[in-house]
């Protein structure tokens, strides 16, 4: 008898007729005695719709970030309340669980709220009588009992954490591609399917930009070692276990030496040139960055004048945060009196990911090598212990990331 | 500094637009430091639209209640954080609560809760922060914590019923007409409006067929002592004030004999006839009607024949009650031996009600006069301590309560 969470993105549970479906596809797939927990998302568009119909109110709703995570959590609410349904319609007892209700407990960062505690005692009981537990994802509740939500992709952390806390055997992850590739199979055709990856490279993957799993719920699952089964909703085939360590089965897994190649569009590379380079310049920077909020990605410092003491740094972050960078780096290069900031949008960081990486000095050469095949110019670079990234202009990822990925994933 | 309860039915809070100018309405006419609790229900359509939403599962979705109350409370759950973000809009802080928020606990009667108790702290605790506190009506949670409504009407007694947990100064319920009448309006174009009534006149009233306030929340009322006041969402104007006894300025209300004039037309008459007259029969009809949560209103036993101990049984139910009353009295007629069961649908109860009538002889007289007048036959007659009420056919309710409110309320 195995426990079992099994989380259905929004997509899957859209209309009435595809939560009878899920409700007939788990039914199907039940063994004997498995106790199933489902966590799922509102259904379809339903979060947009209450966001339209806030903005009637108030042309900025996030403004009121309680009152959002008040209306928001009412679409957990409608579809958990509907598949609970379809399983009694199907003949399975079944009963609906709130996040609140699950004592899934949250700080009070309304809109991205942060788990603190999980009390399931309910889950239990509710598993013990017999029912599927059908649970709200995305949502729990702070120590005044307010409705939070967990912010994007919260329902996979809310299955992932509830996995952990209920010490589940598995925590499957359904949803619309067939698991994680290694490399994005809208881009690179030739892209495989991952079979097995741990949590580290996954979370490295994600960071890097690979859109399947959002970090925090992988971040979970290390933490309460629960194997995470991201997996299609459509097939029934086997898509890609997360967990500590390859099993095994995956020998042909551990014979690639990276796990896949992520790529991130969101990217302005700011330069802020002609700064005079004495203790405390860099911490100028960040420093401001860091007050304002921005995160920062890469950051090179190059020497461009060594006698006159003359240096440009250059370092990245995400589009959505142009904005509040060029205003802090205004003032900022005025106080350094540098010489230029030069700002260049949408530049594409190409990565590879592979704990294999380690101990194999010969593989930042393999992909700088791709690159300049592939006449894709490499302006910054930058290593962690599982990962190497470089930064390219816009406009040629294509080209770039098939290379990449062709040269650590040599087409038969 | 009063502690005032406003309540606003699911039409007040239709739209976007709606609700802003409910929450502008309340603003405006805010004295000073007045404490204000808003009970909402869910905006217009939107229970409806659940419930179809439901329907896409499984045709009879109440045979899942517990289900259907997850589903359908979230609809005030979104009005709640809308009309909060309209006060916040508009200037004025505010925080929303659902029902198991504000302590509102029900016994498990699924879509038919009852209260149970009310510890409303939360709400004196935001009160006492400045905030309105907008709380959803409507509903509650059950000692396991699950969501439960209240019912028909159910808004009306959770805010009845908080105004007399918090120990409010007065209830107001906003309504689509402007208070109570001495007749339905629609059918008596000279009814007047009531200024003052009593609980129990009130619940009379409603209980006869006045449709304004639901028999629940004027119990409510009477129980904590709390006035309730019945007014217009669309004017300013005072309205009808429900109360234990009348305040001194209502001399002109005492001067009328009765209160005003109910009607009922989901009324079905059943005559089970030619039964023999021996002890128990009577029990046998209704309770077997009882076992069938079939509610019997008149009831008239008439001597048929003396001599061979022949009689027959006529009582009233409401329409909805038909297919399962007609079920019994099949099986009971047999029983009983009866020679023949008719039955008329859509008979007409018309009622008067006034604590003025118990030392008043000529009342009955003077509505048995009218309706005579009117040319109306009388098929059966019941009283109460405050009331009378008169079975009539059906299609004659125009010229019937007309005859009957002018008899009481003279047109000058």
């Amino acid at each position: 008898m195995a426990l079992i969470v099994k989380k259905f993105g929004g997509s899957s549970v859209a209309t009435t007729e595809k939560i009878m479906s899920v409700a007939k596809r788990i039914l199907d797939e039940k063994k004997g005695n498995d106790k199933i927990v489902m966590v799922v998302s509102a259904m379809g568009d339903t979060t947009d719709e209450l966001i339209s119909l806030a903005k009637g109110i108030n042309g900025e709703p996030y403004k009121f970030p309680r009152e959002m995570d008040m209306l928001l959590t009412t679409g957990e609410q409608i579809s958990i309340a509907l598949l609970s349904m379809a399983f009694q319609t199907l003949g399975h007892p079944a009963v609906s669980l709130t996040g609140p209700m699950v004592g899934l407990q949250t700080d009070s960062a309304y809109t991205k709220g942060r788990i603190v505690d999980i009390s399931p005692e309910r889950v239990h009981e509710e598993l013990n009588k017999g029912n599927i537990v059908v649970v709200a994802g995305f949502q729990g509740s702070n120590h005044l009992g307010d409705p939070v939500t967990l912010g994007r992709g919260g329902s996979d952390t809310s299955a992932v954490a509830l996995a952990g806390a209920l010490g589940a055997d598995s925590c499957e992850i359904y949803t619309d591609v067939e698991g994680v590739y290694s490399a994005d199979p809208r881009i690179v055709p030739s892209a495989r399917k991952i079979k097995e990856i741990t949590y580290s490279e996954m979370l490295e993957m994600a960071r890097l930009g690979a859109g399947v799993m959002q970090p925090r719920s992988v971040e979970m699952g290390e933490i309460f070692k629960i194997p995470i089964h991201v997996r299609s909703t459509f097939t029934k085939t086997s898509g890609t276990i997360i967990r500590g360590d390859y099993s095994m089965e995956s020998i042909e897994e551990k014979s690639f030496v990276i796990r896949g190649v992520a790529h991130d569009e969101n990217v302005t590379k700011i330069a802020v040139l002609g700064i005079s380079d004495t203790p405390g310049v860099a911490h100028k920077i960040f420093d401001a960055l860091a007050k304002a909020n921005v995160d920062v990605d890469m950051i090179v410092q190059s020497m461009r004048n060594i006698e006159k003491n003359i240096t440009d740094m250059v370092f990245t972050v995400a589009n959505d945060d142009l904005t509040k960078a060029k205003e802090v780096m205004e003032t900022v290069a005025r106080d350094l009196n540098a010489s230029n900031v030069l700002i260049e949008e949408n530049v594409t960081k190409i990565s590879i990911v592979g704990a294999g990486m380690l101990g194999n000095p010969g593989i930042a050469a393999r992909m700088f090598g791709a690159l300049a095949k592939a006449g894709v110019n490499i302006e910054i670079i930058s290593t962690s212990e599982i990962s190497l990234s470089c930064l390219i202009k816009g406009g040629h990822v294509k080209e770039a990331v098939n290379a990449v990925h062709d040269e650590f994933f040599p087409k038969n």
